[in-house]
């Protein structure tokens, strides 16, 4: 039980859940690097169709680990390179979630904080406890929230964003939800399962299907309209030849159910 | 009446209505050539200074005609180069709504699903019944939804475009009201009278100052900010000069009423 | 009195007043030049952490002054390159708003409309009166207000940005906040101290951290997701060996109070 992320796998959901609770689950060197080789795991694991990010404890993520970074204040160049290449290792992992085949939902309660908050951005889809709060507060303690704010401002209003980074304020999950930084809120209790059934709806699908449209969305989003179009245009008709296309496709226009996915 | 789409014109606003119930309105080949020809005659049309996009029977629109798609699976290549052409013709009409000279305004009730929800998306007004809903629901039947999402994910926040990809789920006109995808919602009975009143208020206008605007907008919004503002800047000086912008500026300093626009 | 921009300094937050209500607080030239030099002059001020941007009189600001101009229109060239040069000037003062090392916040009441609605959407933050209506209402009088959608299609939907660009209708505080063009509203009696205490909030963190992630937050946002990473985790290494970061998460670690800021 001293592993820093537990995977447990329930019928083509991967729940990998954060486990370092005394740390507030802190993004310590030793949690990005853990956390990044089960995304490398996952990415290539066929049985997996859908993650959720879970936490232990109480909370979610309070970002990076400050006593773990102050240390190394020590270093011959008071540790601007370790610092650079932490933020570096921490940025490729947030990249290794939205570049993962598979979406990945993080579930929220307690704080995110930070690059906690990063982290829940970075997700494709987010579903939280109406209790949860959610904060860029490095501001707060003279090191502004600059990694988390590539996520944060791509997620919500230009405002909210910079809200959040100037004040270092917590917001409540629904002030975060009425802006678009997560999908929904629910009941504390009801957590867990709300999750679940999200994650459920998605492993139901066809995972070809999923895997090509996640990784379209955020190619195109970076392109000019027309570009745009050119690529995702291509895309689907790929996606038309897939077997699973052809399966649904012609399920749905003889009213049958839906088949056996191929994940092909 | 087995047009495809009627065009009705009421004194500049120019009423565009899908006419092919027994399909929901797919957007077939058929359908995707008339509306692409009437947009193509609306845009060098100066009588028509607003369009309204209104639907046939009980639901906007249900997005592309999977059997017809699904009959050219027979072709040599099955199908590829036929949807791939599909695709790009479908897309070259979304942005001929994009590009016409004259605003667009959606009217929803019903369904919007798929490339009819991505028809809502590239409108640059929508207005809905309140019992209309809207989902990309492709991932369903196994195809991810890849060209409708350029448009919707330019509309939304990442979170919601990503629920409605990945869940295919429809969801009530108030919720996407709410993030930004429609401009309001009306009672179903009140729809046809809420969508005129809007595009009456553009037609009242001068189209000539409206046309310049829509095209400056979406150029602009694919620019960095200082260049963005060269470009706007350059726009609007030469809009200065127009005898619209003349007139109706003369008249507002000298606190008369508006003058007729000449639409120059 | 006669002064169009009053200044007042207090205790690190500086309040701007745009002072010219007989013209509704027009951006006259001597308006823009007039802010512009002291938004110059504020720059380089270090005792200032914090801007409120607040207006004299019942109104924020109506945009530019429609009187001035036509009076141009008796230039040789019609007034082309007046105009031209009236809107470059108008985009640099709100650039320099952009770029200013301190955050600046809208504080509004009244009205804001056109050029006055895009100042609000320049601002880093936005507090209005709840009875404060916004506009960009050029298109009524055959002006589109091109260089004011710049910033306000930054901050809301395209929807919504459209909606206000192509009806020119007054919408109410309360509308925009939840489509993000400003971050709160408040009573009307209570507007300026809601302001204040927002900037106090501001002034009273690291100004160092501040300048930093400011700057570095609008310069993320134009560039690719990567690209965004790669610059972010270098700014918030170099930020890890400012003074005041050194001191502020030295005192967090060991859980003491924060420091008085150097703002270095």
């Amino acid at each position: 039980m001293d592993k820093l992320i537990l995977r447990s796998d329930d019928n083509g959901v991967c729940i990998l859940t954060l486990n370092s609770p005394g740390t507030i689950n802190a993004l310590s060197e030793g949690m990005l690097t853990t956390l990044s080789k089960v995304l490398d795991d996952i990415a290539v694991d066929r049985s997996v169709k859908a993650v959720i990010l879970r936490s232990a404890g109480n909370h979610f993520c309070a970002g990076h680990n400050l006593k773990e970074m102050t240390e190394r204040r020590q270093d011959a160049d008071g540790g601007f390179q370790y610092f650079q290449d932490l933020f570096a290792t921490c940025s490729a992992m947030m990249l290794r979630v939205v570049r993962l085949p598979q979406p990945v939902i993080a579930e929220v309660k307690g704080i995110a904080t930070a690059a906690g908050c990063q982290l829940v951005a970075s997700c494709d889809l987010a579903i939280a406890s109406n209790e949860a709060k959610f904060a860029t507060s490095g501001v707060n303690i003279g090191l502004f929230c600059s990694t988390p704010m590539v996520a944060l401002s791509r997620n919500i209003s230009r405002k909210l964003a910079m809200e959040m980074l100037l004040l270092g304020e917590f917001l409540p999950a629904a002030r975060v939800a009425e802006m678009g930084l997560i999908n929904r809120t629910v009941a504390q209790e009801g957590l867990e399962d709300a999750s679940m059934e999200m994650a459920r709806i998605i492993a139901d699908k066809s995972s070809a299907a999923i895997k090509v449209g996640k990784r379209a969305f955020y190619e195109q989003l970076q392109m000019p309209l027309e570009d745009a179009y050119t690529f995702a245009g291509r895309v689907m008709a790929q996606n038309m030849m897939a077997r699973d296309a052809a399966a649904g496709i012609g399920a749905f226009t003889r009213k049958e159910s839906m088949p056996e996915w191929t994940g092909e």
